[in-house]
Formats: structure tokens, sequence, C-alpha cells
């Protein structure tokens, strides 16, 4: 799901980066923070997953407050995150407090061990923290033959449907579903529109259009400063609003995990955040050969795609395929990091003893 | 999710009826048809169901089609359906062309089964037929201390996100998960409104607003008439063309139903429909004890209830709320019934021999 805050690659103050460069980078400073090599590796591949995607809201722009979460204790740089309870197809995880995309990982790889065992697995997760972009995971379990379902809840951002206050987190969903041609990759907040897109409009002393923030007062707001002292809308009213509820159960309710206004924001450095996560995979080769399954989806996409157009619309686009092709212009032009960041990464590299310089 | 067309009980043309005495019509009815006893009273349950929580469009207004294509010979009245497929928390069922809500009871029951056995369960249908509202499956799976998931595909109604013609089905999604005191049951079409609503306005020459529909050319349009001509929007612009493909993904495809413009309308009474259907079942006292899971939904529903209201808003209603209290109003008043759908069932009624004044 591309957001419109995603600018990264537009405006004069970005520069390009290699991949290779920015993994090392990200991997030294996390190790100097006590993150073992393959969690340091994990974690710098996922955000790096969202910075391939053109996703810069959900990259390396999160490092200095993963970084600051590892240095304040509130997050654990080394923790035993292990399956707790087991139930052969389904089983839950601790995440034992450890960063997001290594309590992730390794409960996605559980789902997806047990999706190859018994046609379905699931891992519930507790104890978590920011995962990241969650077709990081749901690629994984499409990698193997799997459609890929995860979510996770977040701290309170969103008014619910006929609410004023922040309650409901921005709570994602990704679907990952192989194909043998183009494979349909769904990934979302449930707002609007990402609150970053409020940040730059601020920023940039812009109005935002109705239907994005309510005003403190519960007000539809096209003030972005007002918006942001506010809440930001679910997507699709009540029927985005539910769905945003249901994923803080499936993942927090249902987990063990905190929920609801229990949450404790990222910037919160006193707190445990103590995330819940919800993975799930199916083996698509478990009723027909995986090779018809895939077909079957060929199929689908190619009617998707060859349905006409509405007026002024160039082509019709399956979920996923915009991240696919930007993933492929920006393998070749390198890694666009604005200059602001650019800076953060820096100061986070002086204050770590990792020279930025590793990136360029 | 209400449904604004849902007006049954608007206006005078309105009768109102005993659940036993339309209960007594409909399963007389589909038995004359063929229909053995248990499959003509789960048929019948279902289309109550709807039309107890306040939703006509899903309930007895089906049985006068549901009628037809069991006497055109493209549902089969006494199916054998079966389960095909085998991995233990995972089948595969085989509808044998039954009325949806028989394939889809027999389906829901295999997932709580295998829920309560693995801690999860999932069914995936091919073969069936429209199957009613999907909560009716979802608060089986509730009732058992699941939390209950189902879905299913429909013939195209519905643009995609930059298309103009109608691909997708209005895919309906519930889920229903149990509390201690306000279960949250959702069930929502993946359009902006049902296209009954659209249906009404053409009726009574209204306009409808902006974000309905699309007129045949694909311009967004206020005009019932071509909206009807036209093809309805998904909810929640591209999230909700996406979520509506991934329904039928998981419906149709992964079961080896049929899918996307291969879907046969309702109406066309030559063809079998081959609808899929995606059921799903988590047993919510598998990792910690069912009352404690029970209380963390009622802290959660507390606390989405008890956020403020926006300006002009009376009370923050958890989903499946309106439809809980719509039940009570109508178990103790009676079911409404609009003069133009008891003419259908008497006609109905006529004929296949029974007289609809058992339903009086």
């Amino acid at each position: 799901m591309p957001e419109a805050n995603d600018r990264a690659d537009e405006g004069p103050e970005i520069r390009r980066f290699s991949y290779r460069g920015l993994f090392d980078f990200s991997v030294a400073v996390l190790s100097r923070l006590g993150v073992p090599r393959v969690a340091a590796e994990t974690t710098t591949n996922c955000l790096l997953h969202a910075e391939l995607r053109g996703h810069a809201s959900h990259g390396l722009v999160r490092l200095p407050v993963y970084s600051r979460r590892l240095q304040a204790g509130v997050v654990k740089a080394d923790p035993l995150t292990a399956v707790v309870q087991d139930t052969g197809p389904l089983c839950r995880v601790d995440g034992d407090n450890g960063l997001g995309p290594v309590v992730g990982r390794f409960s996605m790889l559980e789902a997806i061990a047990r999706a190859k065992q018994f046609g379905i697995g699931m891992a519930s997760a507790f104890m978590s923290n920011h995962f990241g972009p969650a077709a990081f995971y749901t690629e994984m379990a499409m990698a193997e033959r799997c459609i890929g379902i995860a979510a996770s809840n977040a701290p309170p951002n969103m008014a619910p449907f006929g609410g004023r206050e922040r309650f409901l987190g921005t709570n994602p969903l990704s679907v990952a579903v192989p194909a043998g041609k183009v494979p349909v990759v769904f990934d979302m907040a449930s707002s609007v529109v990402a609150r970053g897109n409020i940040i730059l409009a601020a920023q940039r002393s812009e109005p935002i259009p109705e239907g994005w923030a309510l005003d403190p007062d519960g007000n539809p707001t096209t003030d972005a400063k007002l918006g942001l002292l506010g809440a930001v809308l679910p997507f699709g009213g009540a029927k985005g609003s539910a769905i945003s509820l249901l994923i803080d159960i499936l993942s927090g309710v249902l987990s063990g995990a905190s929920y609801g206004r229990h949450l404790n924001t990222l910037e919160d450095l006193q707190s445990v955040q103590n995330l819940g996560h919800f993975f799930a995979a199916i083996d698509v080769g478990r009723f027909m050969p995986a090779e018809e399954f895939l077909g079957r989806m060929d199929d689908l996409v190619s009617q998707l795609k060859s349905s006409p157009t509405a007026p002024g619309v160039r082509e019709i686009l399956a979920p996923g395929e915009i991240e696919a092709k930007k993933k492929g212009e920006i393998e070749s032009t390198g890694v666009p990091i604005p200059e602001n960041v650019v800076e953060q990464l820096a100061q986070l590299g002086s204050e770590t003893g990792v020279s930025f310089e590793v990136a360029g």
C-alpha cells in the first residue's frame, strides 16, 4: 500500500546509499548496543525491506528510536525468545522484550514450519516491540509457497468510529500470496493515511484533505497542525475502525500482550511496550499441486489487470506491484535517504562509535 | 455492519410475523423442493439470522431465488457434502453444489471441531452457493468460545480500485470474538454500501452520495439508475479493493472453487455458481483460561465504549452491538417483512403448495 508521505525520493535533500553500506552501518550500531550478530542482521534486513520498497517511514528512520530503547533498557538486546505453548499447528511465543523484528521473524518461522507440517500454522507473540513493515514477515511465508498473514497492535493514535480521542493503533495487517508471475503482497496501516503524511504537511504549512484527521475537539479538520494534536482516522469508516479493533484482539488480547489504551508509545523511554503480533501461514500446495495454485493466482491477477480502467487511470495495479517496481528501481539507483535522516544516523553513529561513512 | 438499506421496519408497508411462523413456512417450502429436514432448517435459520439482526437484504427475500435455483437444478437439494482432504487442523470440503448455508454450516462445524482438538481449525469449501449472512457461521464458533472467521467470494459486482467494470464480488467477511459481556461480531460486505441501497434509491428516484458507485463509463455518479448500470465501489479505496481480492483468493483460489470473473450470478438459472468459502476457528482458551480471555475482551470493549465521542455522536458502538439490540427488539415485536416480499413469499408458497398463512 503506497503511502503519500514516502517522498524520500522527491526534492533535492536526498542522498543515495548502497544497500550493503547501510546494512553494515546498521548491523554495527546494533552490535555495539549488545544485539547478537544474527539479531542485528534480522533487524537491519527488516528496516531495509521497507527502504527498498519506497516506505521510508518504516525504514532506517526507526533505527535511532530502536537504539534509544535498547540504551534505555526498555528493549532487551539479547532476549530469550521462545515458544512457551504449543498445540502443534498453533504456538505462543514469549518475545522476552526483544526487538520486534527478532521476535517477529522467530514467530513467522514457527508458523511456516507448522504450516509445512499441518497445512496451517499460527504463532501468537507477546512481550514484543515495534516490528517494522508487516510484509517483511508475510514475504517470508510467500517464499515458502505459503499464504502469509501478519498483524500487530500499536499504541493509540487513531480515533475509533464515532470517537474523538486516540484509542486504536494504526494497526498494520499484511497478507502475501505467492503466484507464478505477479504475487499479491498487501500491507496496510488501518488509518486513512500514515501519521507521517500529516507531520509532513504541518512542516510545510500545507492543509490536509478532510477525512484524514480530527482536531482535539473531535471535529474534522484540514489543518495539519490541529490534526497532529488530535487523532488520525481509520480507513473506510466503521469498517476500518472495526478491522483495527480486530487486529488488536488477534495480536494483543489473544496472545496475552498489552492492548487498547494500555499500550505505551515508542517514544516513552521509561516503559516496556509489550506489543502483540499475530502470524499465520497456509501451505498453498496442500489441496492441489502448488503449481496449480500459482497458475490460478496468475489467472486471477491477469483478470484484474486486464479489467478496463476508470477515466484517467493508466493501469490497475495488484497489491504490492508498486513496491515490487520500486524495489527494482532502488536496487539499481541506491537507497534514498533524506538529509535530515542522514544527520540522525550520523549522530547515532557518533554516539555508538560507528562511523556513518561506512554507509557512503 | 448495519446497511442503510435495511429499512424493513420503516414506512407503512411492513407486516410483522413470528419467527416460528416464518421458520415453518420456509422449512416447508424447502422440504417440498426436496431439501432434507435438517438442511431445510439450517438454511431457514441462516436466513432468519439476518432478519433478526435487521439485515433484511440477507433474509427471506433470498428464499425465492434459492428455490428457483433448486427448481432449475443448478443447486442440489440433497448434496453429498463431505471432507475430501484433511491434514488435521485443515480440511477441504466439497459442497457438492448444496445450498450455501448447508455447506457453510458443515464446514464451520469442521473448523470448530479441529480448533477444539488443535487450537486452530480451518475449512476451505468449494462447489458451494450463496451462504447468507457470514455472521451466522462466526457466531457458531463464538458460541463454542472460539474466534470465528468466515468469508466467501461472490459474483462480480464491484469495480476494483482504478477500474470501471464489475470484477470483484462484494465479498463478505465476518469475525466474531466471544466476550464476557459484549461480544464483538463484525460482518461486512467489501463494498461501500450494499447494492440494495442503490436499488432503493433508484426506485425512489433519489440521488446517491458520491463514492457509492460508478456510471457505466467509470465516472463517479450520484444518479442511482446510472450506478445500477455501472458498478459499486469497494469500501476504503485501494485498501478495501485489496481486501475484497484477498477474500476471493482465500475463498475461491485456495479452495479450488471458481473465482474472479468466472463466477456466475445468482440470477443465472442456467449455471452452477461453484462459490468458495473460507472458515477458521481459534480456541481462545488454549493460551490462557477462557475466562481470562473473556475478561480481557470485556476490558477492551469497555475501554472502547468509554472513549469520548465525537460531536453529535451519542455512543460508540462495538461491532455487532446494533445487531444485538435489534435482535432483542425484533424478538419481542416480530419479524418485519415488507409487503412486496410478503407477496413474493406468498407466490412462492402457492407454487410449492405451502400456504403462506402458516407464517401469519
